[in-house]
């Protein structure tokens, strides 16, 4: 069988679409033990800290620079997923980078909606920069539900007259809460991890009876005047996949510098299966590199 | 003055939106003059030769591979450029790929309208089969028309039941002869070079009384089941970077590999100025280097 075929039987055997759904803190415990099944790059360490009043853990390597940080948001809807689930994701990109990894445990909806994530992440932001860190000297990088508010810290931080980033790697990101796009339509069947249906009702927990077209809730639809620069990784087996388009076009259009990498076959965050998948560990080697240019 | 303010300046002299317009003579001339003003790589020789009935010139650099080729696809709005006036983009690229450039004289509108361009790159990418030069070791390329024309031939060429190459890399692809997307608002001052207005006059030039949202005219609106990879370079300031997003979505849709890369403060086939810009050349080898792994 081939790496691709046992990706997908793993993502089949996670979600049932017509049986049972599993509760939230079901869903939240399958998912970090998921994450944390893979494995940690070699010499990699794992230390709890905070950054900004928010919970973190720092991911090094031996040899890595302690000057140069990565500030990763996880995915999970903005309902589940924790810091700890994706350390090796933050932990490999860190390495592959050469610096420091700081995954953060910003709160979570329902119990904490829309704005919780996106301060969070700005708190943490504010805090590396505290700690002497340049901006030219930090990336910003999320999966999913992280790939989105990654370009809302942006945002929020360019609102806020800081500085920006040295840059933006947005994995798979889900940038656009109100669910448009062919993608949609054209890769419901195809994408294994991903439905319209789970989208909705996590928006409905974190936008609440907020508008989610609202640019810092959906960031495809921002003006991206001065943001950093960004890297994109979508699957074309995606019904996200739209959501890159959409990021791409709007900061383009606003002279944004912008990367797009479309992977043939590739399903949802397939960077998360590091564990099993070359295709995880080659597209993290090259966002690594493109993040090990943006620090200088 | 910085190199981006001294490429504006260039393009603002060459193109005079207000005044009276050249002939379409003077406009072949004066793009061919400004094509052979630029510089060869080192050591490298065009050579006057023919593909399948083509005119074409021969573009080669010490230790580049006979083994391996790239064809390449002149801009001009499909009614004017040459393979003499774009030699040295085709040659530059094949050094830095490590590869023998084909650049060839496709027949013009409106002269020679549509299928002509179409059915000489075609019957060029025979031709080098027909020599023995494996389809895995073919990457095809252009600017502007030529980007746009390169993907019509991988279309033509799957349509006819031929292998496909290895790779496609499109310079700020024409793609979408409708001349619809937000950049063609947004970029309308942004831009230098292009207006809607001369595309809809090449349009009128190059599709005549057929639909111009055909796909093989405008292969924005094509099917890419089963295409080669992609990769795009188009400039934050063109009015058809939406052209290249509509080309990203449609292939990634069809699970076609695809790489976009949006160029901060770039103009039209920023790549044609590799006197003069750092950024051409940077550009180059960038896509050099991703037609060197294509090739194997």
């Amino acid at each position: 069988m081939s790496e691709v075929e046992a990706m997908r039987d793993v993502l089949r055997s996670l979600v049932n679409r017509d049986g049972p759904q599993p509760t939230l803190e079901e869903t939240r415990a399958a998912y970090e033990a998921w994450g944390l099944s893979n494995p940690l790059p070699d010499g990699g360490t794992v230390t709890p800290t905070s950054l900004g009043g928010v919970a973190a853990l720092t991911t090094q390597t031996p040899g890595a620079r302690a000057d140069a940080a990565l500030l990763y948001l996880h995915g999970g809807g903005y309902a589940i997923g924790s810091a700890s689930g994706h350390r090796h994701v933050c932990a490999h990109l860190a390495a592959q980078a050469g610096i420091t990894g700081y995954a953060i445990d910003y709160r979570l909806a329902p119990e904490h909606p829309y704005p919780a994530a996106v301060e969070d992440a700005v708190a943490a932001y504010a805090a590396l920069l505290a700690q002497g860190v340049a901006p030219s000297r930090i990336v910003i990088a999320g999966d999913s539900a992280g790939g989105g508010l990654t370009l809302a810290t942006a945002l929020a931080v360019r609102e806020r007259g800081m500085p920006q980033p040295a840059g933006l790697f947005c994995i798979s990101p889900w940038a656009d809460l109100t669910q448009t796009g062919q993608s949609y339509r054209v890769c419901a069947e195809r994408d294994l991890l991903v439905t319209k249906t789970a989208l909705d009702a996590w928006t409905v927990l974190y936008a609440g009876e907020r508008d989610p077209a609202q640019p810092l809730i959906s960031p495809a639809f921002a003006d991206y005047a001065g943001l950093a620069p960004i890297l994109i990784h979508v699957g074309a087996d995606e019904v996200l996949l739209s959501d890159s388009l959409k990021v791409a076009e709007a900061a383009g259009l606003a002279n944004v510098p912008v990367e797009l990498v479309i992977e043939k076959d590739m399903q949802h965050v397939w960077h998360f299966m590091l564990g099993m998948l070359t295709q995880a560990r080659v597209s993290i080697a090259a966002a690594g590199a493109w993040m090990r240019a943006r620090v200088g």
